[in-house]
């Protein structure tokens, strides 16, 4: 059996059976699900994103609105956006593209986001839900797709294994904590004023790194037949060529480790399809619905 | 030196500084900061708790409004109250007191206080920007209390210490955990799942032991100089009588521990003075005046 965690593959199945369950719903729901995607500025890396997400969302039979606005759109013009599709019945899932131009508030874009439409579950009530275990909150979508992978292996409950995160961001590290420690993983966040990392990341059953430095962890780190969830891409130059690699050194840790993602191939494809499978959830919610059986296998509990 | 975290005194000298406080906002700002307490039904530790609470407000120079419903008020009439309090600018801070009559949905009533006026810090904007470190929230009273105790001891700044919080509640496990990562400890939540406990926080520098336990941690679980810090209170029988100890077992710790808290007189005494010092800071807030300096020390950054 392959090391190898294949995250393209999961993530195409996970995009399968979003297909059918979007075949499903405009036939018994009667509407087709829907996802807006704003994107301010010109940042390339955020064009590609944004083009990925509407390409990958329309293949799923799903609908997809883009709403590109100028690099100098004001914050009020921004708002006014959010708050016409919180609106809008036909939208059920909201993405406001990250990072903003510097004139905006992120935070404040972000939490103008209508909670049940809030599918990259930053907004504040989301985060809320998420941190004391209340409601159903949408979730951040790479960390659940990190715990999706991890639940493939593992089964729901990791009561047991102790998991490292590495790394401290809103947008990975404290929600994956979050997610592992409801799984009943036992769980602990290392981060840049840790003293002995490699100390603590060689006693864990299973490691994610969430950092962006790249090929930061060693074989050394890590015990023998570890899970290694790398949520790095870092690009670099290795003779004159770019190259995309993690936050871990996949060739020394490889062998060290029981299972491990790629970079890229690993954590990278999940995030979109979590983001499709966020947005179905959130409309059926919207729609009265339940969530139709087949996305069942990727609940947490 | 005493190892022992002399939480009563510290307690004391925290209502001191806000006694100072509620004197230059009654002087300086022309207003008087006022808690209002909501106790449903009958629970005699809960009575005990909310006449306690009612005691120390008015000695220190604050209004205490105390609002006692029967047991079988409909959880349509607390929500009316709780609106009422939102709305009543003279109120400045809600507590409503846990646990409510099995009847009522206590995150329902929870989520309808105003968040500004949350001095529990159980609402679930403030659990959001505790969590994600964004806003300026209202913080949950105990495990504020438990950060003040150990910032007194060693700074603002935790960097390079490894801290261990036993239990995952939403009133401390997991609050606590989340005020020490934003003091740059390295963070680990151990919980009745967790396989090693022991190993686990035998590397600790700070133990937070919140499980509610009576005397589960034991001196082989600990790191010879560690801090201890005992949030269980609970009451066990000693040759017929009545006891009151922690999660700790403190005998048996006390020779190992670099410094502890008792019980009683750890980090009980706390809770309801951070209660108080929440209630100025929301009292501020509303008024759009600074908060006295004499608090600032009391900062978490």
């Amino acid at each position: 059996m392959s090391k190898i965690i294949d995250g393209k593959a999961l993530a195409k199945s996970l995009r399968q059976d979003i297909k059918s369950a979007v075949n499903e719903i405009k036939s018994e729901y009667n509407y087709t699900p829907a996802l807006a995607v704003v994107l301010v500025g010109e940042n390339p890396a955020s064009k590609v994103y944004v083009n990925s997400k509407a390409k990958q969302t329309v293949e799923c039979g799903m609908e997809s609105f883009e709403f590109k606005l100028p690099a100098d759109t004001s914050e009020q013009d921004v708002l006014a956006k959010v708050e016409e599709l919180n609106n809008d019945p036909k939208v059920h899932g909201i993405l406001v593209q990250l990072p903003l131009p510097k004139h905006i508030n992120e935070e404040k874009i972000i939490n103008a986001i209508a909670v049940e439409k809030d599918v990259d579950g930053f907004q504040i009530i989301n985060s809320g839900q998420l941190a004391t275990g209340t409601g159903s909150p949408l979730i951040a979508c790479t960390p659940y797709g990190c715990l999706m992978m991890l639940q493939d292996k593992y089964g729901k409950d990791l009561s047991g294994l102790n998991a490292v995160v590495i790394g401290r961001s809103n947008i990975v590290g404290k929600p994956m904590a979050q997610l592992l420690l409801d799984a009943n993983a036992t769980i602990t966040i290392v981060h840049s004023r840790t003293k002995n990392i490699e100390e603590i990341t060689k006693q864990a059953d299973i490691v994610v790194a969430a950092v962006g430095r790249p090929e930061m962890v060693k074989a050394s780190w890590i015990k023998q037949g570890a899970t290694i969830i790398d949520v790095g891409i870092n690009r670099i130059e290795v003779d004159g060529k770019g190259k995309l690699v993690g936050d871990v050194d996949f060739a020394d840790v490889e062998p060290v480790a029981g299972a491990i993602t790629p970079v890229p191939g690993g954590v990278g494809p999940m995030t979109i399809a979590v983001l499709l499978h966020n947005s179905i959830v959130a409309s059926c919610r919207q729609n009265n619905k339940p969530v139709p059986k087949i996305l069942d296998r990727y609940n947490r509990f």
